[in-house]
């Protein structure tokens, strides 16, 4: 099989350099089995040495010119073999095998290049985690495989069954056909609901076609040739400058419920509810930095939402910008500024027509676009300080092998400009935070999972 | 303070690409002392966080145009701060942790880039190591030291007192002023007796001068232009091709008194052992994977002789060629031929002026030095199978706070065209061998060690 890339899974291979990596990848929290051996991944291990299961599509693929990535011509090709000793590892946690060098590792791990003379992926099983955990560690390149489907595939190889404890790996449960072959280009996400900033990227991109193209668009709109609504213009920030090679990754899991009950006082929604917490974090973070700006921080958010145009009843990927309301330093205020300023953004989608939505996409995210243009990087003034995402997972307690998946964490993409990606997945009625960032750029980016944490108790105090 | 690179340091970083890197590293195993905690690693970590040591010239250097290797007025500058947390890492290996998971973890450590952004170096305390001990992985990019030169500054912040409990960390050790800047060209290496390999290519590739003059004087050789003599032609094997960005170090210590035991048996020099223990372990190998060659293998092991036209009485920097006698089944006979050979080859440099065995040892390194040159690389034949080295260590015990040093092995640099490297330390009256090698191109590369081991026995019983 060979199949040639499609235009937007290419450009994350157009924009690979030493300091941005565009894989995402998925850290998955487990409980041991009961009445099993702290070392219990090794065996999983041995039996992966002993006796490989089969690989399937796509974990098979490898790209045809791993040594030229801006080939034009460039496609996935079947691997003659896939060495399962080289994909999948064993990593062990430095004492006390808490949640901080938890965070250490996977940021490290998340820092090293996917080596694309293989299938773009890793998994790594990393065990000396306390609490009777375990955890596992899933990386994959975004021109394989888009995070939203990545953490599906993912989540599919777990079982609803606590019982059940001859479920395959991921890359050994055979896919339907549609996700088996690295995706065409297409206009909507698989799912609606929600969706990775980098699918939004690419999505829009896709509409423009090729990279030349689409760099002619974007030069058009920014220099004010194209007529459509000007985005706020963000504040200045540290958030939004260059990066270097390392990552910093901090987590923070927090009840759905109570976030729920936060947005219906606050008269907003659960995604409200959530720039909230990741404004109020935020603004701390900043603060303590001594670097909040006086203006508002802006966030782009990615949405799906019913074009005005389309009879179908399909949706269509948006991105909405939405004020942080970091200015405020009353809770109650800034979530009421935050819930005004969603309504009035996707309001305004709502009233357009599919085509009007995308390219109004595309000059949201123009500045994240080129990015990935040498020379340009990291030195365009943003249009937003940040992305905050969040994609829906399943809502009961899923199981690998007998042992319960506690919580689901995304990591995803930082780019020059764009230093903090926050992205949460729901699971089993938590709200999982993913704070992805560069570790120069941002120092003690930890404190933002801190900080999110009390910032829940605080909102609570405040609007309930 | 600013300081230009030479051109042999620079070379190191001409060569810089994904799958070679040029950096050198020791791994440096230690009991735990007596009376201390499995986790009192983690103390030594958070001293160095509460309360910075000082970083010396050299570990506080970093390039002055990261992003510009090959810029011909690089230089090193003095970084603004150094960022312990980013260089010294706490590391745990899973379980059981033995040498085998030692190995694996290395082996990663040393397939990661370099940050050339900051100092390029890196400490990693490796925790979970079975009978009592831990480990040090120590690496450093050999543009800024040498790996002779790292050797000995790691050496010296150890301590011969078991008692001394307040010894700093290499890298705040003042240093004398002789090796506090990178060096300047030189014509020796710092000591005789060993030396590395890329000490040798770089010593020899400084008398060239700068980049072009060398590739041009090496067509010249490779050419037949030149009429120095022609080195015997290593034949075709499979260590001899291009390499991947992962690697595979494996370890190995025997006991000096024994190699010199073989040695007297066999009427040749403790050097004549190791390359007679590297001999059998690589024919096991090779005959294992059905890929041993019928001509024997060709070693380059670098020497220091003494030039016949040097009155001072100062060493030159040579490199001879020596048959492995790999075809030899009978043990008896192999070590013989071995003996012979190298005999051979000394007196012929014995018999050369200073100059004469700069040359000859450029002839003999032309196809390495030409693996730097894009195009090139791994598409030449080689003149040697192998680079052996012998760096001679201390011969008494050494401390790092209480703890026991039990074994220093060095980890090198494979490139295209060399897929594997034998280096030895020798301390406290043990050889410790180190295998470098690409774990692509030589699959169960650990093998070599544990077949080195056993070469030890049947030498024995074979010429004792």
């Amino acid at each position: 099989m060979t199949k040639r890339l499609s235009p937007s899974d290419a450009m994350f291979l157009y924009g690979e350099s030493k300091e941005m990596m565009f894989h995402v990848a998925g850290l998955l929290l487990f409980t041991r089995p009961p009445r099993t051996h702290p070392d219990h991944l090794r065996h999983l291990m041995d039996d992966l040495r002993s006796d490989p299961p089969p690989v399937h599509s796509p974990w098979n693929l490898r790209l045809r010119t791993p040594d030229l990535l801006r080939n034009p011509l460039q496609s996935w090709v079947e691997a003659d073999s896939v060495d399962l000793e080289y994909h999948v590892r064993r990593t062990a946690l430095p004492s006390p095998g808490d949640e901080r060098e938890l965070g250490i590792v996977v940021s490290r791990l998340h820092g090293h290049h996917i080596d694309f003379h293989r299938p773009p992926w890793e998994l790594h099983l990393i065990e000396g985690l306390d609490r009777e955990r375990f955890a596992i560690y899933v990386k994959v390149h975004h021109a394989l495989v888009d995070g939203f489907t990545a953490m599906r595939l993912l989540v599919n190889a777990l079982s609803t069954d606590p019982e059940d404890r001859e479920r395959p790996l991921f890359f050994s449960v055979p896919q339907p056909e549609r996700v088996r072959a690295p995706r065409e280009p297409r206009e909507a996400p698989p799912e609606p609901g929600g969706l990775h900033f980098p699918e939004l990227l690419a999505t829009v991109r896709a509409q423009y076609g090729a990279t030349k193209t689409v760099i002619r668009a974007l030069r058009k709109v920014i220099t004010g040739e194209d007529d459509l609504v000007t985005p706020r213009q963000a504040p200045r920030c540290i958030i939004n400058a260059r990066i270097s090679r390392s990552r910093r990754f901090a987590t923070q899991s927090l009840e759905i419920d109570r976030l729920k009950a936060i947005a219906r006082a606050a008269g907003g929604t659960l995604n409200d509810a959530i720039l909230a917490i990741s404004s109020a974090s935020l603004r701390r973070y900043l603060l303590e930095r001594d670097a909040l700006p006086a203006e508002p921080l802006i966030a782009m958010v990615p949405v799906a939402v019913r074009a005005k145009d389309d009879a179908g009843g399909g949706n269509a990927v948006g991105a909405i910008l939405a004020s942080l309301a970091t200015h405020q330093s009353d809770p109650v205020k800034r979530i009421a500024e935050i819930v005004a300023s969603t309504r009035h953004a996707k309001q305004q989608l709502q009233g357009m027509s599919k085509a009007a939505i995308l390219s109004y996409s595309a000059l949201l995210l123009a500045p994240s676009m080129l990015q990935t243009v040498p020379g340009i990087a990291g030195r365009i003034k943003p249009t937003y300080n940040v992305v905050i995402s969040n994609v829906p997972g399943p809502d009961h307690s899923l199981y690998f092998r007998g042992a319960k998946l506690e919580a689901s964490y995304p990591m995803s993409i930082p780019i020059h400009g764009q230093a903090l990606n926050i992205t949460c997945n729901s699971y089993a009625g938590r709200m999982c935070f993913g704070f992805t960032g560069c570790r120069d750029t941002l120092p003690h980016l930890q404190r933002l999972a801190v900080f999110a944490g009390e910032a829940l108790v605080e909102l609570e105090r405040a609007v309930l």
